[in-house]
C-alpha cells in the first residue's frame, strides 16, 4: 500500500493527494507532525517536510519531484502535455505556485493563521496577513488573465499546474481567504476542478480548531 | 541566437548557464535589472524574475522549468538519469537547492550582502546573515554525507542536481561564504565540477562593487 506522510491543510500534500486520486492510485494517509522532527521521519526526508510518499519500495520527497514521478510511472490520465514547449509552460506554472504564490500568499495567510497555532508558535503577524491578502489579489488577477485566454491554466488541457494551483487555493478557501467574486473565470475553473472525484478527499478534511466553513465543500459555492 | 536575461551572481541564472554550457548551447547573456520592473521584461515573465530564456521562438521562465526543457530538447549529454526512481532523487535534490538551500542560505547571505546593495535596499540584516552562516554548515554537512556515499550528489552520474548545487555554491564562493575545509568530499566534488569547461563563463564573472576574490577562479582553491 502506498503511504503518504502529510498534514491535511498543506497545499503541497494536497497537490500530491489530488494527482494520486486523479490517477486512481490508492494511498494511506498518515498525519505527520513534522515540526516535532521525529528521527524516523527525518531519516525518510532530511528536509523535515511533508509530503513524503512511500511507494513501490521507494521513499519520495518534495511534491514537485513526487508528481513528476507519478506522471512518469502512471502516465494515464496524462497530466503533462506531450509537446515540449507546452511542458515547459506547465512547469513554469507549477513553479509559480510552488515558489512565488507559496511565499507571497500561502506563507502569509495559511502559515500565519493556521500553522503558527498548530505548531505552537504564537499569533499571526498582522503585517504578514495584510501582505498575503494584498498579494492574493494580484495572483487571482493573473490566473484570471490566463483563464480568459486558455481553457486550463497552462493551455487547452488540464495539467499538474491546475492541481498545484487548486491545492493552494483549496487550503486558503478552508480559512475563507479566497474572494471567489474577484475573477469569474477563476471561479469557473475552480468549480470545474472541485467537482472532480479526485477532490473528494480534500473536501472531506476536517482540521481540529478550524471548523470547515459551509461553502468549502459546496460545489455551488 | 538564444538569449538569456540574467544577473551574474544569481544562482538560478548560473544554473541555466551551466546546463546550457554543458550541453554546448551558445547563448547571449543580457543583464536584466529585474528589480526595475521594465514593462517589456514583465511581459516576458510576469513573475518579474530572472532567468528568462528566449530560445527556439519561445520565452521560457523559471530555472527548474528551463533546465527540464533543455534536457528534453537537448538530451546529450544526459543530465537526468534514465531510471525513474533515480530521476525522482535528482529532482528531490534540485528542489532542495531551489527551495530549502535558497531560503535558508542564499537569501540570508547573498541577497543580504549583495542584492540589497545592488538594488538599493540598504544594509545587510545581521540576524539574517548569522542565520545563513549557521545554516550553510548543515547544508555542507548534508552534501558531505551524500558525497561520502555517492560519486555525485544524486547518484553515480552527474545530474541537474549537481549543477544547481554548484550554481548556488559558486555565487556564495564569490562573496567568500563557503568554508571549503568543512567537508573534504564537498571540496573534491566542487573541484571536479569547477574544472569543467562549462564553468568557465561563471569563473570569469566580475561584479561591480564586489571584486572577485583570488581563490574564486582558481581550480586549486
Amino acid at each position: 500500500m502506498n503511504r503518504l506522510y502529510h498534514v491535511p491543510l498543506s497545499p503541497f500534500c494536497r497537490y500530491v493527494r489530488l494527482v494520486m486520486a486523479e490517477k486512481k492510485l490508492e494511498v494511506e494517509l498518515l498525519e505527520e507532525r513534522y515540526w516535532e522532527r521525529r528521527s524516523e521521519f527525518l531519516r525518510r526526508n532530511p528536509a523535515g517536510k511533508v509530503p513524503v510518499l512511500a511507494m513501490n519500495g521507494f521513499t519520495l520527497a518534495d511534491s514537485v519531484a513526487i508528481c513528476e514521478y507519478l506522471e512518469e510511472t502512471h502516465p494515464e490520465p496524462p497530466l503533462m502535455p506531450k509537446k515540449i514547449p507546452e511542458r515547459a509552460e506547465a512547469r513554469r506554472l507549477v513553479m509559480w505556485f510552488a515558489d512565488k504564490f507559496h511565499l507571497e500568499v500561502t506563507a502569509n495567510l495559511l502559515y500565519e493563521r493556521v500553522n503558527k497555532k498548530i505548531t505552537g508558535r504564537g499569533h499571526p503577524d498582522s503585517a504578514n496577513v495584510k501582505a498575503g491578502a494584498k498579494h492574493i489579489k494580484y495572483h487571482l488577477d493573473y490566473m484570471g488573465w490566463l483563464l480568459d485566454h486558455r481553457r486550463w491554466l497552462s493551455g487547452d488541457r488540464m495539467t499538474l499546474a491546475d492541481f498545484i494551483a487548486a491545492a493552494h487555493l483549496s487550503s486558503l478557501d478552508y480559512i475563507r481567504d479566497v474572494d471567489w467574486n474577484r475573477q469569474p473565470s477563476v471561479k469557473d475553473w475552480y468549480a470545474k476542478i472541485k467537482s472532480r472525484p479526485a477532490f473528494r478527499s480534500i473536501l472531506a478534511d476536517q482540521v481540529s480548531g478550524f471548523p470547515q466553513p459551509p461553502h468549502y465543500a459546496d460545489l455551488d459555492f
